[in-house]
């Protein structure tokens, strides 16, 4: 299998709409999608978007095989004129996208495309699979460091990561988020992210005994020299050995330590008689490094209770994002051209939060010129304006009367042309670039978003345009209901 | 990036270590590895093995670029002559595991990789990150292919999967432990795995009426014809569409209803009403397919309350097993080769549950002759055999009062030769044969040990010899603590 072909890597209903389509006359009928997710993981006050890049990359790389075709054509449900439109096919959808390391809310239109059905229909699981992933991941990464309050938090995941991309691009979202480091030689060598890594057990059980297999790895690493203490005990067996080994053979060459790794056993108590040892012991500068099942909640805790910590290496519950391990990001028609006009579509539900935004639209978020914070968003029809040097009157789309009219702001809109007729239009940021931009736009996050427990509700209202649009098809649909 | 190129797919940790051993003359150094588990997902009796595939296409493909090399090389921590090494890597381990389908239980080794130090340690993050991806997956879609009762689940999460590889090798993951059939286009184009889908609400949307869309569908696919039945309100449009449309679209062409989707709202009762519709329409033999955020708890309460569902298109809680999304595989060395003689490792920990299993050791199944049924899993010492002409002694690793002797039983050796001297020596089985296998040793587990609540602990016992062992080296460790 080539795993770097991925076109088809499409729920395979968007195939035999994309076919339907193309029988129905409808290939060219141009049309507007938005993905939007409607809430965040874990409960939070808001997500980070990720996964941008890589969609970027799908877009550019979409065409199809002769085996590709063989394959649809044995499935007997196809015509050979689509199958022929396929062989030829080329993308040319617009596609408008919030850049990554935004912090983003439920409502909003995230990705917005804009073409021909069967392009734009097919193109939705890999949006979503991108976006969905990597979002998931730079989301509940950022919670970790929050809670780690500037110590540094490593990803560590690789090994229970769901598939390798579970682990590279999960790692990549990670860095995105706050991480300082991977574990995963991969995103260093492929794309730039600052990796680390030092011992397992193994090294040490590969010697007959623990200060043996210290001593070489000091020989070894003089100057990037971290032992994992628990081998066997930590406070008898591990620390000692690891002072005598510091003492021993990185002393007479002039070395210091660079740390110690705990990995199991109450933490905070051992971190703690760890600290006390090395700093009896002269190495004061010697960082403690803990790892083993750690999440936001147990750092906290750490922390809390007094842990002396340095720095945390964080596994499984960042890479699969455990507590809350879906991204319920969705990918919604919401307008077609009919005869040159835009026609909004809506999708009906019982379950209200169901029942989707019609309109080609746009997202701005209004910030406050005074304090730099962002006062909420506001997604309006896309030729609307917010015109920054009146008084803006804001409105809960849902209890429309509350309200609240907000001056002295700067309105930005959010997303950024990604395709042009299918070409790539963007300027394409480095993760470097993106990982500054995401920690600057957190600053303009209030704290009580931020917050693990009852986050406040961060408002994503509706233009009043839009909102009337709204209620008009709702009236509309509700009264031709009954057929 | 080259997303074939998987080699640097490695804790960095991997590569220190492996330079270290290699400055400490240890590169050559015969060690053992045992890779195992230690809990089942979601607090179920067993799991289900996938993954090892997967493992052999990556031992098979282990090598590193001039680009690798060099990325190495800028760390400033290894030697030329390390890099070198790598330059000319072969991989010439011997490795053994147990077959893809089978029911595996905490503690027994799943994998063993006996090899030069460097190679053998080199490898464990990419035999964890396959196994306990696969192996989490397959284990999660057998619950809730075991809820269904007999009723097909397809796995439709590839837009919630954590990454690209998330959704491919987990709807494999999901084929071989039940699921019918992949809405991934890819899995069908790459593995042979059964895929479908046909419609989603966007479909209908881009009608101007629910109507106009069915019967485009319904004209463009009459012999397979399913209709998503709630973009607007489900008893009072979608299944009187529905209806109309079969009446006349399909029955001008002889055509029978394949049947209508559900995916939101109180699918129980909705599918109770949608069956009487249908049935009153004389259409009996139309299926009615449930989808929207299921798992083996709704599919079990949904049956319970008398849902007329004939199969369910399962998504993200499959494809991220989001009740309890970490399989947690371990790799731990449990032997090295000293002058000849092979001389086992142990991990000590405070908590019990982490001291490992010593020494180069072989799993063994016993199976009832009689009811054909799983009794327990032995681990013996590799040059062990189990007579199955006499008694054999089971006895409680924890609590060696509790003993059972079992007769009359056939003794299966569960790992089987991968690679022998780095070449792959194992007759690779087709998917549809591991799902074949899967299915029968399923029905070898008894009915215990599969349920959800308080499943039957399945024993996995060590053998006299193994047990003696192990509590030699447990008494050394103890006595000798305090250094």
């Amino acid at each position: 299998m080539d795993r770097n072909r991925l076109t088809m890597l499409t729920d395979f209903y968007e195939i035999t709409m994309a076919n339907g389509y193309f029988q129905n006359g409808m290939k060219d009928k141009i049309c507007y999608f938005d993905m939007f997710f409607r809430r965040v993981p874990d409960g939070g006050g808001f997500a980070i978007l990720a996964g941008i890049e890589q969609v970027i990359e799908y877009l550019q790389n979409l065409s199809f095989t002769e085996e590709d075709i063989a394959f649809l054509r044995q499935k007997k449900l196809f015509s050979e004129e689509f199958l022929d439109y396929l062989k030829h096919f080329r993308f040319t959808c617009d596609v408008w996208a919030i850049p990554e390391g935004t912090p983003i809310f439920p409502g909003e239109p995230i990705v917005t495309v804009r073409g021909p059905a069967i392009e734009a229909q097919f193109i939705e699981t890999m949006i979503l699979l991108s976006i969905n992933h990597q979002s998931l991941i730079a989301t509940k990464t950022n919670r970790i460091v929050r809670a780690a309050q500037g110590r540094a938090v490593m990803e560590f995941g690789s090994r229970r990561a769901q598939g390798y991309d579970g682990a590279i691009y999960g790692a990549r979202a990670a860095y995105i988020s706050g991480c300082s480091a991977t574990a995963c030689t991969l995103c260093g060598s492929e794309m730039g992210i600052p990796v680390s890594g030092t011992m397992a057990h193994s090294w040490v059980q590969m010697f007959d005994d623990e200060l043996s297999a210290f001593k070489a790895y000091a020989s070894t690493y003089p100057n990037d020299c971290i032992l994992l203490v628990d081998t066997y005990d930590t406070l008898h067996s591990g620390i000692p050995n690891a002072i005598k080994t510091f003492d021993e053979v990185l002393g007479p060459l002039g070395c210091r330590p660079k740390g110690i790794r705990i990995d199991s056993g109450d933490i905070t108590y051992l971190s703690r008689k760890a600290r006390k040892m090395l700093d009896d012991h002269g190495y004061t500068d010697c960082k403690i490094i803990a790892s083993n099942s750690l999440d936001e909640y147990i750092i906290r805790d750490m922390i809390l209770q007094g842990a002396c910590v340095d720095s945390f290496g964080v596994g499984e519950r960042l890479i699969t994002a455990a507590s809350s391990p879906v991204f319920g990001g969705v990918y919604k028609l919401v307008a077609v051209e009919q005869d040159g006009a835009v026609v909004p579509r809506i999708k009906i539900s019982e379950n209200v939060a169901k029942i989707t935004n019609p309109c080609y639209k746009v997202p701005w978020r209004l910030y406050d010129k005074q304090t730099g914070k962002a006062i909420a968003d506001v997604i309006t029809l896309h030729d609307e304006v917010i015109d920054e040097s009146k008084p803006y009157r804001l409105f809960d789309p849902e209890h429309i009367w509350k309200q609240k009219t907000v001056t002295d702001f700067r309105a930005v809109r959010l997303q950024r042309p990604l395709f042009k007729n299918g070409e790539c239009v963007y300027e394409r940021p480095s993760i470097e670039e993106i990982r500054r931009y995401c920690a600057e736009q957190l600053d303009t996050i209030w704290d009580e978003v931020k917050r693990f427990e009852n986050p406040h509700t961060y408002y994503v209202d509706l233009s009043q345009a839009l909102w009337d649009e709204k209620q008009r098809l709702l009236c509309e649909r509700s009264s031709s209901a009954n057929i």
